[in-house]
Formats: structure tokens, C-alpha cells, sequence
């Protein structure tokens, strides 16, 4: 049976009100795939399968935002905060966080007290750091417990917890005293005492760090989930590893738009965003490259006479200018993504400036080579000579550009990230001609 | 004590054979951060000190490639058979083909027959595949066991599996049966049966699928470990959550790189390399982009005339060329990622390149309208006409480019990836050029 004679049958199973059938024939879904099934029925369908899924809750928090909101709207109060209250709380708290002020307000008083003051304390962390990411499903234990004890109490706290593999030890105050992971229990003696086997060197984060650099932490010490803490050293909640993946790739995203001069502040998705919020995310940028468009214009301007005598130089105009913005481009990207994954920091800069001169002298060279042969074919000797000085200057300028740029606007407290290769092109271009045009009018007038 | 100062005390002490202060000094470190003080010490120093630490292995695997040689070269084949002998299976392997071949050769025989066939079975496996990234190191059960004896098995194998989180039941010739978490043994009764309480339903990848897939799986299911069988189902490895970290992190940096036309096939730390190797991995796309400049150049060379009896055409140049290249490297790279993550897939393509148009129109015409009022200023409304046809002409071809370029890549059987923009804006500006010029012989002579 192909994919869409299955959706087919299912839709028509639920039109017919033969929940049964519907059920049985999804029953071997994973919750993540039951989302993108529900994603495709009308909404009315899968609005009646969610609600008999025995883990509905888990399957709507695989739903995109959009889609959560979408859902929740068609359902009743009562329906919704059962579903809310089934949800883990990061989800439960992002989900809350995309409904409309009206929504929120006459959901609250259907959820329970705990989920309610839950949803409070979450949402009142900032967007971006480690509180907004975390969840406040964790499990503890008590120092002077003994192993078995502890398992008992693992085996209780599992249903509420989302992992039971690490567990946090916590002072009456909740302060977090160590760390024990589910295979020290298993292996210890029943009889020993958590106090005694817990890790007291724990790795954390506090509650306002960067979810990046949490994401990072996690990505370093191979760990599972990472306590959060505020400054008092209290325990407030836990980021797991799964959460950290999707951070990561959220951030690489990010990163990744930002190089082609995409607006990336807001997560849209190219297949459904609305035409007008595309061009939003994409117009600032345009405009504001034509400035540095403008530039190259000016210069060009500025040495008109000496493009009239030599219309041949505007031949060459392309070549020249686009090797320095390509190679600007490459330097550029080696660096932001090298500062990105910590393999530079902003220390390195002086150093990593002498090495970049060194590679861009070769490829300068290389390309002055390539094309003085060029410019001897269309020109002549003195106009192979330009060419190859203008590309050897102009490869080198592009590649301190691109190298500088990151740094330039880390020091403006500006993402390293948005040196572009679109930005670093447009100043490459700029400064390429008149690099050439001025080489070209010392020698060629 | 700054970081500097704990760095000079410890090297000291190593050279003054003190060992046990040594150890002492960085007893509450973690493996990930001993790497990092290693890697920074003179290597006689750091490799007693590493010789003498009680998770020697697990600090070795966290060395980068190139420091595990170096490290590899300076020991005894005693010792580095020893800490290969105690490193997890798949950091092993990695190290084994990093060594060259007589070291491998010498290596061999000091190692146990186990540990032999392992690495001669894991390096068998292609690179990229789920079977090169994968540990050979994980918790079994049997079908006919009770709860109680399965918990009892996982402690007795816990010391050799990467994670006894997940345990996997297999058949006699190791056919992969089921899966069971230690959350599921720890909350059943002890007497119930193993083969009753496994979920049969289980998401594996094969040996050889590819190793970003085998990420996305862990991600999208938000898993521990992924299984790896091989095409009679017979179990083989298992990928965990942090190895999957991993990939999605260097494919990242891959598709980052190819953004700015940088070679991605090998990893190159932008700090250490040697500058020949750098050079070698920019100079390749840098001589090929010159082909694209070379038709912007070709395109202005048949236009002379035009150029030369309107040089105001060449002051709007640099802006209308590069008005469409930008906007094409958005294009480019919004269709990219968005392949990259699963946002869109291939057969897209036509509904996508509709929207495209849409939005293509709304931001040829802001630009077009921009530029109009700039060619009114520096020309007359003959100029201004040609510069906003040529404006929406090549802001709608550069975005359809640069939309299109992945799908074609992908077609060729290349990586979308490599629509990086620098070829996108090479591409576009050629094609600008004609586009702009056409227009303007058209209307202005």
C-alpha cells in the first residue's frame, strides 16, 4: 500500500467515524511520524485522531509551532489543557508561549495548579538562554538515601521525569549537591549511600547562560542532560541532549542564512511562509548592499577618463573585481565558521591575519598568472602588467577584508556571523575597482 | 592561580618526575578539558602525565586526530597498544586508520585477538557510512530471560558498552529481535519476560546508509542509540546520540564552507594547517569562478559601443550586477539549508519556483524602483526607464538562479551544496550584464 492510498483509507476512516480502524492502523507509528501523518489529514480528522491517541500529547509536541497553534485552536479548553498537561514542560511552555493573549487567558484557570505556576516560572526566562530551553521534569534524590532506596524512588519519579538516567541530588534548600547516573546505581551495593557515590564535580549551566554555549557543553562532555542552576546555586531545571541537538541545528541554520544575507531572526519555513514575510526577511538586506554597490560606481565614476581611453579595462572589470569578492567570500566563511565551532577565538586574529596574507599572496599569484596571459592576448604587455598587479592587490585586500570583517563586528558587538559573502563581496567590489582603475591610471595614462 | 600559572606548576612538576603531585593538580578534571591541558604541554610532559591518568583511554579519544598521531608516535607500542586496547571501540578504529601503515603493522600483534578482529571488521566499513561511525561496543540480552537476569546481564556487560541505556535483544545468529530501555527493566516486575516486554517495532539504520541519515534518525526520534544491522538483519553496531552530535555538527561546517566556495572534502583546522593546504582548498573554485567573470566579461565586450557612447551605463553597473547576484545568494541559500534540514524536498522544486517568482517580483520592484529615481538624478528618464527594467529583469533571473542551481547540482548527481554563492553571484553577473546592456542598446540607441 503506497503512502497515500494509506493517508486515503485512514481520512476515510475517520470520516466515517470508525475511530477503531483509524487507531489500529496507525498503532505502529513512531510519535514523530504520527505527527507528520496528522500534519497532512484535513484538520478536522486529525483533530478527532489526536484526541484518541494514547500518547497524543507526546505526538503533538512533535508538531511544528505553527501547526501546535493550529491544533490548539480547534480545540475545546477542556481538551487542550488536558493535552497541555500530558506535555513534557518545555514543550508546554513553548507551545503556550505561541497562543494569543485572549487563549492564554482562558486556559490557565483548566490547568492544574502545578502545570500553571510550571508554565509561570518557565516563561518568565529569557528567549535564548538556557531557562527557555530547559525542562522542569527532573529527578531527584536525597543525599542520605541508600542505593535502594533511590532506585525505589527513580522507579517512582520515572512517569514525571524525562530521563531517569541521570539524577540530581538536592539539598532541603533544593541546592544541587551531585550527580549519579542510573549504571552507578545499578552497579553499586543496595546498601551504599548516594552521598557517598555521587558526583560532586558536576558540570551545569546557570538559568541566563546562552543556549548555544549550552548546546556546546552538552556537544563537549558527551553528557545526556545538563542541570540548570540559578545563581543562589539552586536547581531549576534540566537541558537534555536532545534539546541540545536541536539548538545546534537551529544555530547552524542561523549561521547558515546569515551567509547568503538572510534575515535569520525569525524561523520561517521556505515551503509555507507567507510570500510577504520572505521578502521582509530579504529586502533589508538587498537595499543595503546597494550602498556598497554605489561605491563601485562612484569609483568607476571617479576614473572615467581613463575607461574612455582604454575601453578594454572595462573587459576585465568583472574578472578582476568578482576574484576579490570570491576570495573575500571564502575567507569570510573559513573564519565565521571557524569562530562559530570554537576552533579560533577573537585572540587569534593577528596571527591568523599573517597566515591568511601568506595564503593569499599564493593565491594572488596564481591568479596575476592567469590572468596577465589573458590581458597579454586581448591587450598588451602594459596592460597584462595591470592586470597582473591589480589581482595580486586586490585578491590580498579581499582576503584581509573577509578575515577582518568577523572580527570587526564582534568588536561593534554585532554577529561575527553577518560578514556575509554578499557583504564582504560588496566591499571587495568596491575597493577592487579602484584598486585597479587607480593601477590602471598610474601606468596606462 | 590564573589558567597560565596551573599550566607552568603542572609542567614542573612533570619535569621534575613528580607524578603524584601531578595527577593530584588535575584529579577534578573532566577527560574532554585533560585533552585540552594535554594537547598544551611539551609532549614528553604530557604524554607521562597522560600514561599515569586512570582514564587514560577515554582522555586519548578526546584528542583530535592529529594529536592522537603525534601522541601514538611517542609511545611505547606497549603502552599505545594498551590504551588503544581500553578506548571505545569506534575511537579506536578511527585511530588505527589515522596511523601509517607500518605503524599499523607493528601495532597489530601487540593487541588481543579481540580487539585485532574488531578493528579489522569497523575499518572495513566506507567512510560516510553509518558502519565508519559506528562502536561495535553494546549491552545484549536474550528473548527467554527474566527482568531480573537481564538486569544482572547489563551489570556484568556495563563496563564494555558505550550505554546499557538501551539493550538489544538478539536471536542466536544475532538477529536483531528487539529493544528495551533500562527505564522499561527498572519499572517492570523482576519475574516478567524479556521477550513480553520489548518493543518489536524498532528503528535501526543498515550498515551502509548514509551517516547524515543515520543523524537525522537519532534527531528526529530524539534517540540514545540507533541500531546498525546489516541486510540479513543481523545486529552490527550502534550509533549514539553524541556521534550523531557529531556528524550533524562537521556536515554543518561542510555545507557552511561549500556556501563560501571552500573545498569541504578534508577537515582542516583554519589555525594549525599548513598554508599550502589552505591554499590548495580555495585555489580550485577561485580559477573556476574566473570562467563565470570571463562571460560578464565577453557580455560587456560585444556591448562596447553602447558603453562607450553612454559611459554613464557603466557608473549603474556594479548595482544592477550586483543587485542580482545578491539576491540570487539568498535564494541559493535559504533553498539549500532548507534541503539541507528536510524543509523542502526535491519534487518541490516547481511549487517553490512559483512562490520565488512572487517573491522575486515584490523585491525586483523595490530595488527597480530605487535604482529609478538614482538613474533620473545621474542621467535623464531614458536612463531611469532602462535601469528599472533591468533592475526587475535581473533580480527575477538571479532569484529563479539561484533557486534553481540545487535542484540542477542535485540532477548532475553533485551536492546542492555547491551552489555556493560566490557561483551563484558568477552566474547571475554574467547573466546581468547581457540582461542590462541588451536593454539598454534596445532603448538608448
Amino acid at each position: 500500500m503506497s503512502y497515500n492510498n494509506f493517508l486515503y483509507l485512514l481520512n476515510d476512516a475517520l470520516s466515517k467515524q470508525d475511530i477503531a480502524l483509524a487507531l489500529d492502523s496507525v498503532k505502529t507509528f513512531k510519535a514523530a511520524d504520527l505527527a507528520d501523518i496528522l500534519a497532512q489529514l484535513p484538520l478536522e480528522n486529525s483533530q478527532k485522531l489526536l484526541l484518541h491517541l494514547p500518547a497524543r500529547a507526546y505526538v503533538f509536541s512533535y508538531f511544528k509551532p505553527e501547526e501546535q497553534v493550529k491544533f490548539a485552536h480547534g480545540l475545546t479548553r477542556t481538551d487542550l489543557a488536558e493535552i497541555m498537561g500530558e506535555m513534557p514542560s518545555d514543550k508546554r511552555v513553548d507551545l503556550f508561549k505561541c497562543l494569543d493573549h485572549e487563549q492564554q487567558n482562558t486556559l490557565l484557570p483548566a490547568l492544574a495548579q502545578a502545570e500553571r505556576e510550571d508554565i509561570r516560572q518557565l516563561s518568565s526566562y529569557v528567549e535564548g538562554t538556557a531557562g527557555a530551553i530547559m525542562s522542569s521534569e527532573y529527578a531527584t534524590l536525597k543525599p542520605n538515601m541508600s542505593v535502594k532506596d533511590a532506585i525505589k524512588m527513580l522507579r517512582y519519579e520515572a512517569p514525571d521525569s524525562e530521563t531517569i538516567y541521570l539524577a540530581y541530588v538536592l539539598d532541603e534548600a533544593r541546592k544541587l549537591l551531585g550527580v549519579l547516573s542510573l549504571k552507578q546505581l545499578i552497579l553499586a551495593e543496595e546498601q551504599s549511600n548516594i552521598s557517598d557515590l555521587m558526583a560532586t564535580d558536576i558540570i551545569f549551566a546557570y538559568f541566563d547562560s546562552d543556549q548555544n554555549e549550552v548546546a556546546k557543553t552538552i556537544a563537549r562532555y558527551d553528557l545526556l542532560a545538563l542541570p540548570i542552576i540559578d545563581h543562589a546555586g539552586v536547581m531549576v531545571g534540566i537541558v537534555t541532549h536532545d534539546d541540545a541537538m536541536d539548538v545546534a541545528r537551529e544555530e547552524a541554520t542561523e549561521d547558515f542564512l546569515k551567509s547568503g544575507a538572510v534575515d535569520a531572526s525569525s524561523k520561517l519555513s521556505l515551503k509555507s511562509a507567507p510570500i510577504l514575510q520572505l521578502y521582509q526577511k530579504r529586502v533589508y538586506w538587498l537595499v543595503f548592499l546597494v550602498f556598497g554597490s554605489l561605491l563601485s560606481g562612484i569609483g568607476i565614476a571617479h576614473f572615467e577618463d581613463i575607461i574612455a581611453a582604454n575601453i578594454v579595462l572595462v573587459f576585465f572589470l568583472p574578472l578582476l573585481v568578482g576574484s576579490g569578492g570570491n576570495a573575500g567570500s571564502q575567507s569570510a566563511t573559513l573564519m565565521v565558521r571557524a569562530l562559530a565551532t570554537g576552533d579560533v577565538q577573537f585572540k587569534d586574529w593577528l596571527y591568523l591575519l599573517g597566515r591568511e596574507s601568506l595564503v593569499a599572496l599564493c593565491l594572488g599569484g596564481t591568479m596575476a598568472f592567469a590572468v596577465s596571459i589573458l590581458g597579454y592576448y586581448r591587450g598588451d604587455l602594459m596592460v597584462s602588467l595591470v592586470l597582473a598587479l591589480s589581482m595580486m592587490g586586490i585578491v590580498l585586500m579581499g582576503c584581509l577584508i573577509g578575515m577582518s570583517l568577523p572580527f570587526i563586528l564582534n568588536r561593534l558587538k554585532l554577529d561575527p556571523a553577518s560578514a556575509s559573502a554578499p557583504l564582504v563581496t560588496s566591499i571587495c567590489d568596491a575597493t577592487g575597482v579602484v584598486v585597479y582603475l587607480f593601477i590602471a591610471s598610474q601606468l596606462l595614462l
